[in-house]
């Protein structure tokens, strides 16, 4: 027999059903015994009288403990009196299939009753909740809409190695591998090789798959490890063509999530699910820091006056709902010194762009530098030599014109849930002082 | 414009087409100039006659080097003398995109032509080679309908840590990170982690990511990273469960690369897609034994009978081949001794199989141990301690019995596709002597 979903048992009332799943809650009263069976989609409520011929389920309830699982065999009845969706299963088979052995060392039912380091040291017990299994739900869902997305866009998929011999982009904040003899390091992003495949000719590619940043950041957006959705694409003419990419991507997903588990993310979030609209409003950086100026007041730090920061991106957010009711804002003509060496610049000014969502940058875009001697000079530029010698040469034997961007899985989960932080919404966050379970 | 693939040209005869690609082939005659170009789905002559009207095209057309990359507007039209497809470009403009400055230090066209360690060196132009760019469209529709299929069967994506603090299963064989001032381990495969979600109550969890094993093992199937294919399921009762659950899965992979890819895998690869039937031939490993010395005189030294190598594999599809007309094979009944502790044992014999595929193994299914003092008797078994006592702790709180598989993504593309080795299937092979480019 099939696996039943609770959520789908309405279909099976006066019938005989098998019923799977976590001990929720009992009620051991002097008559009869209630206990309520939880399973990944919804919560049962079984009922034994207390008789002669129900002594042995009933031995096997009073010795039950919560988080037990148990297999439950019996009929499925209508019963207006049943606060939990009018119905009961009346068992006549109760197998114990594990037991909850120990007193449990967080209430995963109130996350607010234990700090979150706790909570992260019992995350197995913690991800319980159902706000978290619902999380994992809706991320899976958002995630395959996107995947689904490209894929009948004629992308491929890749899968690039995440040991790598150099050191990619800065040097700076990776981590060091003990290969055999020598020292390799963990790979901070994809870029390098799905612009490799570029060079070879696959026109589109995506990668959904772990990165890694050394970076000795608490704040509550980073993560030593996560999850990065990749997308890199040749013959793109321009920025503009990105960007209405990305829209559509963004579109499809959070489509595909709002159809799904709108009433659900409303019920236990809080949080309405918002589709975008075409296209997202798009604005120059030093437009905006004129504008964020004249409305809040707020003054950028000279030196960082080409780039964006955690209270410039919360304040362009604010700035662009009020002004345009959206979520989300594109912010182009960053600063080159603040930008990658491998960002095609136009007159100086790399045609790329922040894509932030909700107060928090979500997205880097930009069309890519492919021309060899202005790749070589711009790398040179910025200090980079030997470890990046690799990559130019990907450059020398022909690359079509292309771009591409790239955003955390785990940050735009986080944002679309409202979740205060990553801590709270990887399935195990790594970070500097994290590394367990 | 939208770019158009080459394959849909036929769509365009008689209009102004725009044409993006690498520059294939040129013939440069008195006359005439003939232009092959080629994208990621086809290829298409440009042609140029030589006349005043011309001669700025004619100029560009002498000058460009082969895989160099260009954009031509032109009229497409039919033309039944072209041996290519019947059509060409008659182009009234040519951009030159991307210009190949050196000498391509291999002919990818030829791979037989460099040494595989040189073609491995030059990977980026080795997979301009369309054997290779086929290779990784079918693997995207392989692994993309395999996804597809668990999607549809109500599995929850799971992104586990690959960076963790202590060296899983074995203890051997881990390659160490320097994690700011503790060392860590690249994870050698989700296992700890996708039964913790079991214990969580996902109930049924997928992850695609990589694996990474320090073995220095040099076999045409061995990789130290790959990209592994992972499945876990609770309320499983049977090894039979689960085993027709991974014939639906490879099912709905192969009959999705059939549709799409029948015809080109032939022609390149010279291989037939076959779709198997169900149920998948399934053989006591010790009854197998008995049949390989029966018909091949073949015989397992004493102390691996419990288990299996390279060659009783081999011999194991082949008798499957000839007695069941079947590629697949399901083997059960392995020793203990050979099996990871966490394997369910029923009267001492581990509950799972392997799956072999074409001479190979390429999955191995088990029910997993979910009684928390089972579980630590039989780690206790191997020698193992404190490595796995944060795994054990899963065990503690209540756990739903489950079972589940992996596949290596690379592995199943390599068996499809009939390749000689992983280091000529995988995007990137990495290997003990190979960590470049």
């Amino acid at each position: 027999m099939k696996k039943i979903h609770f959520k789908n048992l309405e279909e099976y009332f006066n019938q005989e059903v098998i019923i799977e799943g976590f001990v929720d809650s009992i009620r051991d009263l002097p008559y009869v015994q209630f206990m309520v069976v939880r399973d990944v989609t919804s919560k049962v409520q079984v009922t034994i009288e207390k008789n002669e011929e129900n002594a042995s389920l009933n031995k096997i309830v009073s010795d039950l403990t919560l988080d037990s699982t148990v297999k439950i065999t019996g009929t499925l009845i209508k019963n207006e009196k049943v606060k939990l969706r009018g119905m009961e299963v009346i068992p006549k088979d109760i197998i114990v299939t594990s037991r909850c052995l120990e007193e449990m060392p967080i209430n995963y039912k109130d996350p607010s009753s234990s700090l979150l380091d706790t909570r992260l040291n019992y995350r197995f017990l913690d991800l319980r909740n159902e706000k978290n299994i619902l999380m994992f739900k809706v991320q899976t869902k958002l995630i395959n809409a996107m995947r689904a997305f490209v894929l009948a866009n004629n992308f491929v998929e890749i899968h690039t190695p995440k040991i790598i011999s150099a050191a990619s982009e800065s040097g700076a904040d990776v981590f060091a591998v003990k290969y055999f003899e020598d020292e390799a390091y963990l790979a901070q992003s994809p870029q390098f090789y799905k612009q490799m495949a570029m060079c070879s000719g696959f026109e589109r590619v995506f990668e959904v798959a772990p990165a890694f940043r050394a970076e000795k950041s608490n704040s509550y957006r980073h993560a030593t490890e996560f999850t990065s959705f990749d997308i890199e694409m040749s013959y793109v003419d321009s920025l503009e063509e990105l960007m209405d990419f990305e829209e559509d991507l963004f579109i499809a997903g959070l489509k595909a999530v709002k159809e799904a588990y709108e009433d659900d993310i409303k019920r236990l979030f809080n949080v309405e699910v918002n589709v975008p609209t075409k296209p997202f409003p798009r604005i120059k950086l030093e437009d905006l820091y004129i504008e964020l100026e004249k409305e809040y007041g707020f003054k950028m730090d000279y030196e960082d006056v080409g780039d964006m920061n955690a209270e410039s991106e919360k304040l362009a957010s604010k700035y662009i709902k009020e002004k345009y009711g959206h979520d989300f804002v594109f912010i182009t003509d960053f600063s080159a010194k603040k930008r990658a060496f491998y960002h095609h610049r136009n007159n100086g000014v790399p045609v790329g762009a922040d894509l932030i969502w909700k107060g928090c940058e979500t997205t880097t875009l930009a069309i890519r530098e492919h021309n060899y001697d202005i790749l070589v000079k711009q790398a040179k530029e910025k200090g980079l030599g030997k470890d990046v010698a690799f990559y130019l040469d990907f450059f020398k034997y022909g690359c079509p014109p292309h771009g591409g961007f790239a955003f955390g899985v785990d940050r735009i989960t986080m944002l679309l849930l409202g979740m205060p932080s990553l801590k709270e919404t990887m399935f195990l966050f790594r970070g500097p002082n994290r590394i367990n379970p």
